[in-house]
């Protein structure tokens, strides 16, 4: 077998390194490339506005002959995200399992995209061509049900992509992970492993989702009387499984709220990733036709997140359902970094309305631990290490962990979005850099904000906006009116009235020191303005709004 | 004892039971009102350009002839931040320890208020008498030196307020808790507790301050050859004396980097709460004298303070101190909820340097755990529990401890800010409701930005500005010039020009069909241009930007 691998194969991470989200691999070899997954970012405090965010594709647009198609690991948004943006542009065949499939078509369907965008459900074990490469679909487990890891067959030797993944003994859907197939492809010889890395610094292993399903039935158990609200993530069709099996065992019925959460459960049970017995689920309005202990309601909002129903729930402005006091609540999740304090709000507004508020032990992880990690490694026993989906520090975390497991330091690349890594059964290395980047999403503009547009919008927020008017007759220079003073999200103007005379006494000055001087360039007559009234606003407020001189000509 | 205490007292949270920080509780009774603490809070994200919040003191100012003085438990923001702004107004004697008092005394140096306000340092077991109360000063520990709880003795009887506490048997400086004179007062009758409410939800005790150090010697012997930077929080200023131990023990020279921290070390030093050998301390500028292994750098940037000491030489920006490969970075400290991410950012940074990061087990908390709470209900025995000092959970928390040792469930109130809680031997009510509220400091405004403003920055933010300027005639109603359209934090404009030209050709529509209807009414006028341009923008982009009409009269 080895003998026919003597070519060689790139790697090109178009995202996913930099950041978390934005996952996107490019596997390029002889004429062809196959692009993993097609994620998008949420955007960071700084990118005021900006709905979303995509990867930079230019490679895959440059090179747009030789891509064969996308292979999708899992139905994540930081896997699928970008799919409706990027198809438009590089229109090619899309590959991943049954649910996966489903969750993408909802996506492609809200974007009018069904007839364009060429589709075929792949199962476990399948493989299918593209180009040069053969990849086959191998089953692992995750957050996410029929989430898959790829064995990519180049000309250069085989190369393992995990996917997001842990290792469960016990899944509630379907089977364990295909331990005996990575192992017999790890028999075989494996040239490189990436490998997911999200949770490598936690030791030890990541518990098994159906202890979630105990916690529930304890939980239940412990709260017969009381009405339960159960908070998860949409996509987590296991978790709410397990939320229907112990509804069921202890006769409740079961309402779903959050758009989400509703999308998400049609497709699930639609495709058979959801047993749910006739006559347990109804409608939200049917609630009041039964008892506090009658009831299970699952819901979004387990991240805190501003408008989901959970939320409007705890603030009161939910239409369907009142947090009454009694219940109990259940959140099935852990804060993502950056969301501990829209939760902690969350549930002190629960608490307020007289709810029992539960956050612990009623969530596992969908990421390996350490130990997992470790199993992988032991398995495939690659040549080349190649750590993905983490943080830096993630990815340095295995990458000192793959060391200590006897693979080669220089055998080991912790790459940035853009690295071109060529590998051959000889030797490995970065051999260059491609265009990468974030394109920022505002509505239906997408990369028309930029950094220009976003540091505005920074200083904006921080300080406001004040804006000067005045109209000069075109050859004279005449000041024909103004200067008028406007702000916005500076100072309540009214009980600022003496400020803005001031300011539009500045002004005034301004504009007759540069006509005294025959000042008759325009842009330096608004340099003027600007510079001395925010001089005088520092001086006077200590504070720096956007100041925005305009001049009318008549 | 009992016999005397037959008036009754009120307890006035200010603030702090919203929030956390912005502590500050008035406690009256006949002619007399004292005022524990006068802390700031931080602005939460929605407050865009908030420099800090500050309690509403309306109901000192109304009854400022009552008010006898402020009496602070310790020296951090939340329990201090807001006296320089409140004593401009309420200017009463401030008591409180020494250490305490000489952060409090270089807040007034920079605001100037040295000479206008009257300040008395307090020892331990020392009783002050204001209006009708007798107030004394007890130890506790905490994570700042010299913190005190009050032993408040009102014509009710005795409430003791604990401040920030936590029982450590093995402090770093000083004394451990005074638990005997808890006990003594227990004895005696406590009236009502106020206690520390943070750690409640965490179960068993709190670490010693000393096992870090024990930590920190640990570290150092696993880094003999490495640079070693170490992470804080200024006000820690035991933490400061054990990392200077290890490094005199190690034989290492110390620096400081960070203004809080430089301020601090010098306040500690100076009033003999910092053991620092001679020949220890050096300036950053000689640390080039030294080899990496015989320095200590102590620096601000803890929480991953953009503008912080650690995030600058993470980031390349630090003046004097560039991260080299081989460093050992300690964070000794644990991210405050919605600081994850900013930590997070950093280590990633100084990992991409090749600092080594060690973010695990150099930190204790300064808070009572579950146990010590319970220490404390059984030591005093209190008739009334009101707990203080977090958010709702963490009150209800303790809520439900304190009905677990024994307090009457109607003897327990969670207030809220400005509640009236009147106690007295025979009962306890909330008799009525004073006015708080939460003033923005933005600069040097302070109050001048209300939810006007701060909805307006919101907005602006989120899809950036659309200002539209036209020159009528006055009386005739005559287009004189434009419209002109000018924009920012919108779109980039060079990109956009269509998109802009689009929209100048929507006003201007807009404008003609005004004059041909003979509107005059500006404000009608610029109400028609503003609904007509957000309709296409949203229609077009889906984005809806602050749309600012100005008309000029020539």
């Amino acid at each position: 077998m080895k003998k026919e691998n003597n070519g060689t194969v790139k790697i090109i991470p178009i995202g996913g390194l930099e950041q978390i989200g934005m996952n996107m691999t490019a596997i390029e070899s002889e004429d062809s490339i196959i692009v993993i997954d097609c994620g998008l970012a949420f955007p960071d405090d700084e990118m005021l506005g900006i709905d979303l965010v995509i990867p930079d594709i230019t490679y895959l647009k440059d090179n747009i002959a030789k891509v064969k198609g996308f292979v999708i690991t899992h139905g994540h948004e930081d896997h699928i995200g970008a799919i409706p943006y990027v198809l438009k542009e590089v229109n090619v065949p899309i590959y991943a399992t049954k649910l996966t499939m489903g969750i993408i078509e909802s996506k492609l369907k809200e974007h009018n995209l069904m007839r364009e965008v060429k589709r075929k459900v792949i199962k476990y074990g399948q493989s299918i061509n593209l180009g040069c490469f053969r990849i086959e679909f191998i089953r692992t487990n995750h957050s996410i049900a029929d989430s898959a890891a790829f064995a990519i067959f180049t000309p250069a030797g085989t190369i393992v992509h995990t996917g997001d993944f842990k290792v469960d003994y016990t899944p509630v859907f379907g089977d364990p992970i295909d331990l005996q197939r990575f192992g017999e492809l790890g028999k075989k010889g494996v040239l490189a492993l990436m490998c997911d890395s999200t949770n490598v610094l936690r030791p030890g292993f990541t518990m098994s989702e159906k202890t979630v399903g105990k916690t529930f039935d304890t939980i239940f158990s412990e709260n017969i009387h009381s009405r339960i609200i159960i908070a998860t993530f949409a996509s987590n069709v296991d978790r709410v499984q397990q939320i229907i099996n112990s509804a069921c065992k202890f006769k409740r019925k079961v309402c779903v709220e959050g758009r989400s959460m509703v999308n998400i459960v049609g497709v699930a049970q639609e495709l058979g990733f959801l047993d749910i017995p006739a006559g347990t689920l109804i409608e939200t309005e049917q609630m009041k036709n039964y008892t506090n202990e009658q009831i299970v309601l699952i819901t979004t909002g387990s991240q805190g997140e501003t408008m989901a129903a959970l939320s409007r729930m705890a603030a009161s402005l939910h239409r369907k359902v009142s947090i009454q006091p009694g219940d109990v609540v259940i959140f099935s999740s852990t804060p993502i970094p950056g969301n501990e304090k829209s939760v902690s709000k969350v549930i002190n507004e629960l608490g307020m309305k007289g709810a029992k508020v539960i956050f612990q032990d009623a969530h596992v992880s969908g990421h390996a631990c350490e130990e997992e990690i470790k199993l992988m490694y032991s398995i495939i026993k690659p040549k080349y290490s190649i750590p993905v989906h983490g943080e830096y520090r993630h990815l340095k975390g295995q990458a000192e962990l793959a060391e200590g497991l006897g693979i080669k330091k220089e055998n080991i690349f912790v790459l940035r979005s853009g690295d071109v890594l060529e590998l051959s059964e000889e030797k490995a290395e970065v051999v260059g850099k491609v265009q990468t980047g974030a394109i920022l999403v505002d509505g239906l503009g997408v990369g028309d904000v930029g950094n220009i547009v976003l540091r505005d919008r920074q200083n904006l927020a921080e300080n406001g906006i004040i804006i000067v008017v005045l109209t000069l007759e075109k050859f004279s220079n005449q000041l024909l009116s103004g200067p008028d003073i406007v702000s916005r999200g500076f100072v309540y103007v009214r009980e600022s009235e003496g400020l803005m005379d001031d300011a539009k006494a500045v002004v005034e000055k301004s504009v007759q020191h540069c006509l005294d001087k025959n000042i008759s360039d325009w842009s330096k007559i608004k340099g003027i303005i600007k510079d001395d009234l925010s001089d005088y606003m520092w001086k006077k407020m200590k504070r720096n709004p956007v100041i925005l001189p305009i001049i009318m000509e008549a």
